[in-house]
């Protein structure tokens, strides 16, 4: 590796994954007297919150996602590699990828979690939404379904097709079905000449009693009645069995669809595998307070891959809140490490609320005491959503798209690529 | 099909060709008393003049590229269909599509043309740029270089991955090359740690004695030179003779390179086999001056695909220009014809002139006896390709991304999917 002896002397920091966390671990480290490496097997980072609105094609693909070497620009003693990260050799020390072995002093894993097909082998049938390259796929799926639709003349084979089922009741699963309703009732209908898209059927599946469930249940059921009034049917209490491509069965139930999405279960990345360590039973790995790992004092674990219940018994959730809180907490750790202090206060998470969106003027809101909902929810999450890309550029193209999308209902970005 | 028993006894007319033929076609029937459908295999129009900056990564994909069906919304009478055309079965009045054949009084053929490899299976090693799908390729393919010789230890293996050949130095190859230059100079540089992407060799090759034939030579000899002075190299009457993965060898010359681009050659799409009629080298169909095909009373071929000389013996150039002229000289005479008229003038191509973009602050601008160079001459290239873009949202897109460029030399749509 081409480097300085000066830059050879300094501790190395290596941090595996460039989403929330690492990014905010990384921006902590800024300036700090250490070789700071991001290794991702993407080249962008992504902004998961709005990742739906590309899938739905509400939004451009770079409009949520930059180069992670681009967003830590300014850092020049960070360096981002995009590379596939293989295992860690925690007694030398090493990061392993498929081209080269990487040295780390500190090493800060935080690769993210994905859903949980529950053992089964569902990932090609019902697709989740992780990644840009998910959102493409699930963006072709549902337009190539109302292509597919206006081009049969066998009325079943169009009602099968119109049929999308959305597996999971988080927020997700609702932001999905609720931009998929916006799309089929809004979008598409003048477009379209023998298909009618406003006869799309847009179900949405959960297996506990309630959506949303991380909400009180006001505003969840707020949030069903928002979705059914767009035309959204709600099923909850309803687990599902087996999905085929061309339908789904869920106890006595059997519905026939053009595209099953899949937005349930959390199943975390294979890094308990590297660390040596044993994951629970999502594969998350249980951190100490000061989110090392435990018996490696010098690896830590942060965003969705750490499990940690705060003093109050209760688990840090899995939100891009926790995640950076986390990201910084860690780099501003390994700063005081590097300067011979060591960091006294353990992490604490602060919760600054929680928010999902419905659709189209319809959104749920939960800070603290102050619940919102309607309009004034919906403006809310707007702003917030706005206000945390990570530059102008961005903020400005997303607001306009926002604007153009609510004034026309048009969606700028129904192409089906390959 | 579903159509009203009214409905049924007007006319129809096929589309083939969802491109600026096409759609001009579909434009010009407007209102007509007749049923119009266009069948494309794509569900999107695409800007082909701005692709070059979908594959350099200056513009998101739906930023030049929008659904068929969202042009044509407003003719009510227009019907889209997704369908891949596999024959023309002329003596049946129908067309072949895998799902089904549709019947036509009238066809219109309008599938464009592609680059040639000249019998050479290169097309996987050096791919061209004719649509969104080859756009987003080449994307990946440079973006990828950039990130692989980051990562890369050994000087020789990084100098490959940041040789760049563009083979064809007709306005395709010029953008290109223009514009990677501009990536590897001004965008990269300020975001990677060990590799230097100023480093990067772009190399544009052409056959003929100089770039941009179908300019007058003092225009091209303006093109070569700020081409030089952006960094990009300019090898004339040099001959491809083989294409490998990472390299290419012309005549004594072996180049290792990290990325191989095609720009040269044109081949028209197979449809004089589907019309049963012989076609020229290049596989264009040659048409009467009324654009139909000989013998096809009822067949019209426009833009790219037909072969037409003017009344002074030149051809009527592969423009976007002259396939909206052609589309639209068709459709209105379709529309006499349904009237019982027919129509007398013969199709005249009207030459608005010509012009091509070289990079920041500089194209070539051709308009009868005016020519333009330099910053006139980018300022006058940028406004006119933002006029022709199909709608308002697009201009303003476009126009901010633009914006946004110019000032921060960033590019904003840097992500490798897969």
């Amino acid at each position: 590796m081409q480097q300085s002896s000066a830059a050879e002397s300094q501790p190395r920091i290596v941090i595996i994954g460039g989403g929330f966390a690492g990014i905010a671990a990384a921006q902590a480290l800024a300036g700090a007297d250490a070789r700071v490496l991001i290794l991702d097997s993407n080249n962008h980072h992504c902004f998961q919150p709005l990742l739906y609105q590309v899938a739905t094609a509400a939004l451009a693909a770079p409009e949520v996602a930059w180069p992670i070497r681009h967003v830590v620009r300014r850092q020049r003693s960070t360096t981002v590699l995009m590379l596939t990260v293989e295992g860690v050799d925690t007694a030398r020390k090493v990061v392993k990828t498929r081209k080269c072995e990487i040295g780390y002093d500190f090493l800060v894993v935080a690769t993210g979690a994905t859903h949980s097909y529950f053992g089964h082998d569902w990932a090609k049938l019902a697709p989740g939404l992780k990644t840009i390259s998910d959102a493409a796929l699930i963006r072709r799926r549902l337009l190539l379904a109302f292509e597919r639709a206006e081009v049969s003349v066998d009325p079943v084979e169009r009602e099968r097709l119109l049929t999308i089922i959305i597996v999971g009741g988080g927020p997700t699963g609702v932001e999905l079905a609720g931009a998929i309703a916006e799309l089929a009732r809004h979008t598409l209908p003048p477009e379209f000449r023998r298909a009618n898209p406003k006869n799309a059927r847009i179900i949405l599946l959960e297996a506990g009693p309630r959506i949303l469930s991380s909400f009180p249940e006001r505003l969840s059921e707020y949030a069903r009645k928002s979705l059914e009034r767009n035309g959204v049917e709600v099923r909850t209490a309803l687990t599902v069995d087996q999905v085929f491509e061309d339908r789904i069965i869920a106890g006595e139930t059997e519905i026939a669809a053009g595209v099953i999405l899949w937005a349930a279960g959390v199943r975390a990345s294979p890094a308990a595998n590297w660390l040596g360590v044993e994951g629970d039973h999502a594969g998350r790995i249980a951190v100490n307070e000061n989110l090392t790992v435990p018996c490696l004092p010098n690896v830590y674990v942060i965003g969705d891959l750490a499990f940690l219940t705060g003093p109050d018994g209760t688990p840090v959730p899995a939100l891009a809140a926790s995640a950076k809180q986390m990201g910084k907490y860690v780099g501003n750790a390994i700063r005081l490490r590097l300067l011979g202090r060591s960091p006294s206060k353990p992490f604490r998470y602060r919760d600054y609320g929680n928010l999902a969106t419905i659709g189209r003027n319809s959104a749920i809101v939960k800070l603290g005491r102050l619940e919102l909902t309607g309009f004034p929810g919906w403006l809310f999450w707007s702003i917030v959503h706005i206000y945390f890309l990570v530059n102008l550029r961005s903020r400005i193209f997303v607001a306009m798209s926002w604007i153009a999308t609510y004034l026309t209902s048009n969606r700028g970005a129904r192409i089906i690529t390959r």
